[in-house]
C-alpha cells in the first residue's frame, strides 16, 4: 500500500515532498490512514483539526489528534467553532454550516503556510453515497460524477486544490491499513445516525443495492468516473459556445445573442443559463431543473419578447434578438431602443434642430417648405422612424419627453379616437422596461409622434399645410 | 388530455394522420391508452399483438386483442411465438428473447405496411425503472439516459422511428385515462413477481427511496431528460473526433492514428474505442467499463507497441503510431513495414537487381567497385534503411525470405556472437505480427542483412572489399 501511495501521491496527485500539504484530520480511520500515508511517504504534513464542539467528546477527540501531531513532531493548527449557534444564526443545516466553517478555516491556514493543498480523507465509499444523494436530489451530471480527486479552482481558493487520495481506496481497505498499522483512530458515533440521510444510505439503501445487483457499489464509482469525463467535454463545449454567444457580462446582467444561443445543442443552453447563473449568483449551488427549463423554453417560445422569473430573484428577458439573464432591479443596456437621456426628464428639439437621446440616438427636426418636398414619399412612407408633421407656421420648438401618468394617443388614421398610452405600447409590444423613458415627440404636452412607430392624428399634412417639419429618429452610428 | 395529446402527437412526435402508424398493444392499461389516444385523434392505427406463450392466459389475451380491433375496426396483425423454446435455443434470458422477438415483427409488420412509426406504450414509471436498472448495472451515460421519446435508427431499423409518445405520462395519469374512458386493460401478473429486478425496483426500491427523498421519481425522469441532451452533445463530440483520428475501417478491424486519439479528451477517447467496437460487433448491447479501460490505458501505458485484450474476441494493438481494434484473426494491413509478399516464401534478387515485397515495398541491389564509392557515407552509415555488403566477387544473386525456426543473428560489430532472431526481433521492438513475414536478405541461408535494422557481421566491407553491393530498403511511394 505504502509503496502504491508513493506512487499515486507523486504521479496522480502531482504532490512534492518538499513542500507542506495541510491535512483535515478528524481523528476518524480515513484522515489517519491518509496523515500516515503521506508521513511515512517523506511529505512535509501539516496536522489541522476544527472543533466543532457539537458532541460532547469533541474536546476530548481534539486533543487526542494535537497529541498524535505531538508524537509525530508534525505542526498542529486547531480551530474552534460553535456550529449549532453559527446554523441557528444563519438558518442553514448543522452539517452545510459544519462543512463549510471547516473549509474556510483549512484553507486560511494552507494559506497562512504556502501549502501545496489541502488534503482530505474521502474514500470510495464516500464518492459512492454522494452519487447517490446527489441522484436522489435529482442535481444532473456535475451531481452524479460525486468528487474529484483534484478540485481547482474549488469554492474556497483559486490557488490551492483539494486533493481527494483516498478516493478510489474503499473503507474496507482504509480500517484494514489502520489496523496493520496500529492507527486507533476515533469513531463519530453520529455516523450511525440515521436521521442523516448520508447515514440511511451508507446502513440501509446500499446494502440493499447490493443485494439486488451485486457489484453494484464499484459499478457507482465506476459510473461517476466516466460521467466526470463526459462533463469534461461538455464544459469545453459550453466554454466554446459561450465565446459565440455571449454579448455581454454587465453589473447585475449577463446577455446572449439569441440567435446563436437558440443554434446550440440543448444540453449547452442548458450549460449556458447555469453558467450565467453563477456569474450573477456566486454563492448558488443547485439550480433546480424547472429553473433551468423557464430559461431555455423563454428563448424557444417567444421569438420576439418575453419575460420570466428565474431563481433568486433573477428574471430571464428576450428583447429584440437579445437573451438577458439580470437581477429583477439591474440596470440594463438600452441600445437597442431610443430611450431619454437618464439625466433628463424632458428636452427642447428646435425646428430645425437635433436632439441627444441615450446610448447615441437623435431625434432631428427639419424644416421645409411645402413645394419643397416630394409629396408622393411623404404619403407613401411606410418607414416609422420617420415623419412628417403640420405644427402650423409659428412652432419654434417642439417638447420631448418621457411617458406621465393618464398619457393617450390618437394614433393617425383613426379618425381621432384616443387611447391609453400605455395600453398602446403594450399592444405594440413595447418591452416593459423600454416603456417609461421611451421619448414622445409632443407639441405643448399632446404627443404628436411616438417615434420608431405611429404619428398622431391631428398633425398630418394635408393641402394646407404649408411649413413643414419632418421628423427622423436615428439610431446610434 | 386529447387536446394535449392532440398536440404532442403533432408536434413533439411529428405524426402525420394520413399515414397508418402500427401500436403494439399487449392489452395492458399503457398500450391501451396509446391506442385509444390515437385512435380519437383521428390516426391510422394498426394493432399488432404478440402472443408470447409464456402464462396460460395468453391466448385469452390475443383474443380480447383481437376483439378490441374489431370493435374499432382496426386492422390487426398477430404473432405467435413460443419464447420459452426459443429462449432456451439461444441461451439468452426470457424477457431479453420476448423483447427481441417482439420488436422485429412489430417492424417487420410496420415495413410490409408502411407505417410511419412503430409505437409503444413505455410512460414515465418505466423511463424511471429503467433509469434505476441501468443504474445498478453500471452502464455509464447511455444507460442512465434511459429510452428515447424517438429513436431513430433503432436496432430494427433506419427507417420507421420507435416512438413512446406517453414516456412523459405517470402510470397514475394512465390509469385514470383508462377508468374515466371505459377502457378495460388486462394486468399482466407476472409485473408483480419480485423475482423480476424491474419488479423489485417498481415495488420496493422506488417506493422506498421515495420516502428518503420525496419526488424523488421525477427528479430521476429529468435526469434522464438532462443526460439525454447531454448525450446529444457528447455523441457530436465523438462523431467529429472520429474525422480527425480514424484511419481505417477494414474487414475485421478498425485504425486509428494513436496521435490523434491521444489528444482527444477521456470521454471521447473511451466513446471512440465503442464506437470501434460497435463496428466489430454489431450486437453488442453494453461493453464493460473494464473493456473500455482496457483499450484506452493501453494508449497511455505504451508509447511504441503493445497488445490488449479487449472483450468479446476483439483485441487491441498499438503499433507504429497506429491503434487498432480488431478480431483477434484479422488479416491487418501492414503497410508499415516491409512484408514478404502473401504468394512467396522465398525470392530471389539479381545482383544487381530489384524486387518487390508486399504492399509497394522494395529493395534494390546495385553493385559497385571499390574505387566508385564515398567510404565516408558507406562507414558512417546510420540509416537502417541501407547496407553495403561485402559478398564475394562471385555471388549474382541473393535470397530473400522469412524466418525460419532456429535462425540466429550475428549483429555487426558484435565480434560474431549470434543470439536467437526470434530474441533480437523482440529486443528490437519488432511487432509481433510482423516478425514471420520480415523479409531477411540472406547469402545461401545464412542472413546477412535485416533490413530497417542491422547488418550482419562477417558480410561488413574492409580494406580487401573490391566487389561491394549496395542494398536499399524502399517505402511504398
Amino acid at each position: 500500500m505504502l509503496t502504491h501511495f508513493d506512487k499515486v501521491f507523486r504521479i496522480d496527485f502531482l504532490l512534492d515532498k518538499q513542500k507542506p500539504i495541510l491535512i483535515g484530520v478528524s481523528g476518524g480511520p480515513d484522515s489517519l490512514c491518509l496523515l500516515d500515508l503521506l508521513h511515512k511517504c517523506g511529505y512535509l504534513v501539516i496536522i489541522a483539526h476544527m472543533n466543532h464542539k457539537l458532541r460532547p467528546e469533541a474536546d476530548a477527540e481534539a486533543r487526542s489528534v494535537e497529541g498524535l501531531a505531538a508524537s509525530l513532531r508534525v505542526e498542529f493548527a486547531l480551530e474552534e467553532c460553535n456550529i449549532r449557534a453559527l446554523a441557528e444564526k444563519t438558518g442553514q443545516s448543522i452539517e452545510g454550516t459544519a462543512r463549510q466553517a471547516r473549509y474556510r478555516f483549512l484553507f486560511r491556514q494552507a494559506e497562512e503556510i504556502g501549502a501545496q493543498a489541502v488534503a482530505a480523507g474521502h474514500n470510495a465509499d464516500d464518492q459512492v453515497e454522494t452519487v447517490l444523494m446527489h441522484l436522489l436530489q435529482g442535481t444532473g451530471l456535475a451531481g452524479l460524477m460525486g468528487m474529484q480527486p483534484i478540485t481547482l479552482p474549488n469554492p474556497w481558493s483559486e490557488e490551492i486544490p483539494l486533493v481527494r487520495p483516498l478516493l478510489s481506496t474503499w473503507s474496507d481497505q482504509i480500517l484494514e491499513y489502520c489496523r496493520t498499522n496500529h492507527l486507533e483512530p476515533l469513531f463519530d458515533r453520529s455516523n450511525e445516525d440515521t436521521k442523516f440521510l448520508r447515514n440511511r444510505l451508507r446502513h440501509e439503501l446500499i446494502p440493499q443495492l447490493e443485494e439486488y445487483a451485486p457489484g453494484v457499489k464499484s459499478r457507482l464509482w465506476q459510473t461517476a468516473d466516466i460521467l466526470a469525463a463526459d462533463r469534461a467535454v461538455l464544459d469545453d463545449a459550453v466554454a466554446l459556445a459561450r465565446h459565440s454567444c455571449l454579448l455581454e457580462q454587465g453589473d447585475g446582467y449577463v446577455s446572449f445573442d439569441a440567435l446563436s444561443l437558440s443554434y446550440q445543442p440543448l444540453s449547452v443552453r442548458r450549460g449556458l443559463v447555469k453558467w450565467a447563473m453563477s456569474m450573477l449568483r456566486s454563492d448558488i449551488r443547485d439550480l433546480s431543473f424547472e429553473a433551468v427549463e423557464r430559461a431555455t423554453s423563454l428563448l424557444e417560445s417567444a421569438p420576439r419578447a418575453g419575460q420570466q422569473d428565474i431563481a433568486l430573484g433573477v428574471s430571464a428577458f428576450l428583447e429584440e434578438g437579445v437573451f438577458y439573464l439580470a437581477d429583477r432591479g439591474a440596470d440594463l443596456p438600452s441600445k437597442q431602443w431610443p430611450q431619454m437621456p437618464s439625466n433628463a426628464e424632458s428636452l427642447v428639439i428646435d425646428l430645425p434642430g437635433r436632439i441627444d437621446l441615450a446610448d447615441g440616438w437623435q431625434i432631428t427636426a427639419k424644416v421645409h417648405r411645402a413645394g419643397e418636398i416630394d409629396w408622393e414619399q411623404v404619403l407613401n412612407n411606410r418607414d416609422p422612424y420617420r415623419a412628417w408633421v403640420d405644427v402650423g407656421e409659428q412652432a419654434t420648438s417642439l417638447n420631448v419627453r418621457g411617458r406621465s401618468p393618464g398619457d393617450r394617443f390618437s394614433p393617425f388614421g383613426m379618425g381621432g379616437n384616443s387611447k391609453k398610452l400605455s395600453d398602446l405600447m403594450i399592444d405594440l409590444k413595447i418591452p416593459q422596461r423600454a416603456r417609461a423613458r421611451w421619448p414622445l415627440i409632443c407639441r405643448g404636452d399632446e404627443i404628436l409622434w411616438l417615434p420608431g412607430f405611429r404619428q398622431a392624428h391631428g398633425y398630418g399634412l394635408n393641402e394646407e399645410s404649408r411649413r413643414i417639419v419632418f421628423l427622423q429618429l436615428l439610431r446610434p452610428s
